[in-house]
């Protein structure tokens, strides 16, 4: 595996195809998922490792996120990954002006309760797309809404690639994998599968209305959690919808102390 | 020269080097001159013809922009360009909720008198880019602001092409040629090129302080012209600029009746 950490120096053979797989680091089961699919894929598989400052809101954890190379880079090398790519936060934003916003699917849920977040998003993904020029990217759906803005910027923008998502890896409790898991307390680590068991529940009652939304919003906070949001959501507008149905999504944002879960279910 | 009518039959031989040159049609001897660089500059000439309505602020001019496509097509083939793509509005804006904002360099001078114009021309550059996908794009001086809003763009967004800037093409009498002339009255006509004389006498003068710009302003008025802007601007950031040097330069916008005029002058 050849780590990179300039732009210039990706070069990348493109007479093969290429799959990439965007991250943060703090490889978890779930970042693995997607370069084994990445690998199986393409004939070259890149993976970059960026913490984002543009995507992290006011207040949030961008210098506390968990950052450990080292261990990032064994772990890809066991897929293995052909390339890293861990480019510098002064080269990927040398006076950065310019800016990607996806009306719609992005203002709604975490975009009112993260104002600009995914304006930080579409930006360095529409940036690493143009750097990595891939032919393929792979993106996991626990950021559910995450995926639908960018499959929705790479329509709008007729970014030449192909986009793949991945399900979600849980936990065998069922807490969706994240890096942001490791600031629970063993307390609140105990705690956070119900999130996955009250969508679970959602999706196995006979309908989802405001009446059963509300009972287990009253159950997360009953038992602790902070709920920004629990919606049933039609899974490509976002918009509020009713039917328990394939296409529709459970979504859910709650807080436990100053860890913020999300996560989501399809049917 | 090929005629391409949607995008799925935009069809390049990738493996030689492409020059693009985007336009909205009604071709002068300015558009002829990019596509002539472009014909210098690499094997392919792709070149775009496409009116983009999003860039057309409220109350101005799509509508009755000038459309010859015909004419257009045949002094193309003389250069002569290879790929002519003239895709249709509902195939480019199909159900479009993705904006590219440049921030700063935006937001003065045109930015201001036509507010959305120059997110509306971002975002259709970077998907005619994206479609093309050229590794040469030649753009006009002209709309200097307009030619300083998408470096940046293509250096922030990092997208993988060379730009290259062609200086105005002017009538006998200094008037910068623009599709837009055509709507002018013939008393319009003659009194147009008085836009590109100021702009002449300024750089040839001691200073270009307020007292010198405020007197052509009133001059403009004066003759009829309504002067949206008139400035010596920083090349690079458009910011008001003092000094009579390169790197700098003066722009201008300026109504005569309906007619919209822009120009500008480097040093």
């Amino acid at each position: 595996m050849k780590i990179v950490r300039t732009i210039a120096k990706l070069q990348l053979d493109r007479t093969k195809s290429i799959a990439f797989v965007p991250t943060m680091g703090a490889f978890h089961e779930g970042h693995l998922a997607l370069m084994r699919r990445a690998r199986e894929a393409a004939e070259i598989v890149v993976v970059s490792l960026f913490v984002n400052p543009t995507q992290f809101v006011a207040g949030e954890d961008y210098d506390r996120y968990p950052r450990n190379e080292e261990r990032d880079f064994e772990l890809a090398r066991k897929i293995p990954v052909d390339v890293m790519f861990a480019p510098s936060v002064a080269e990927m934003y040398a006076g950065e002006e310019t800016v990607i916003h996806v009306k719609g699917v992005s203002e709604r849920w975490e975009g009112e309760h993260r104002p600009g977040h995914f304006d930080g998003v579409a930006t360095v993904v529409a940036k690493l797309f143009n750097i990595v020029r891939p032919n393929i990217a792979v993106f996991g759906l626990k950021d559910f809404q995450q995926a639908v803005v960018i499959d929705r910027m790479v329509r709008d923008l007729n970014i030449p690639l192909a986009l793949l998502f991945e399900e979600t890896v849980r936990e065998q409790d069922g807490l969706a994998m994240s890096s942001r898991n490791a600031y629970l307390s063993p307390e609140q680590r105990r705690l956070a599968p119900m999130l996955h068991e009250e969508l679970e529940q959602l999706s196995k009652s006979k309908s989802a209305g405001d009446k059963e939304l509300s009972e287990s919003k009253e159950r997360l906070a009953k038992a602790g959690f902070a709920v920004d949001y629990l919606a049933l959501v039609d899974g490509a507008t976002l918009e509020p919808a009713r039917k328990l149905e394939k296409g529709n999504r459970f979504i859910v944002a709650a807080r436990l102390g100053a860890t913020r879960l999300i996560d989501n279910l399809g049917f």
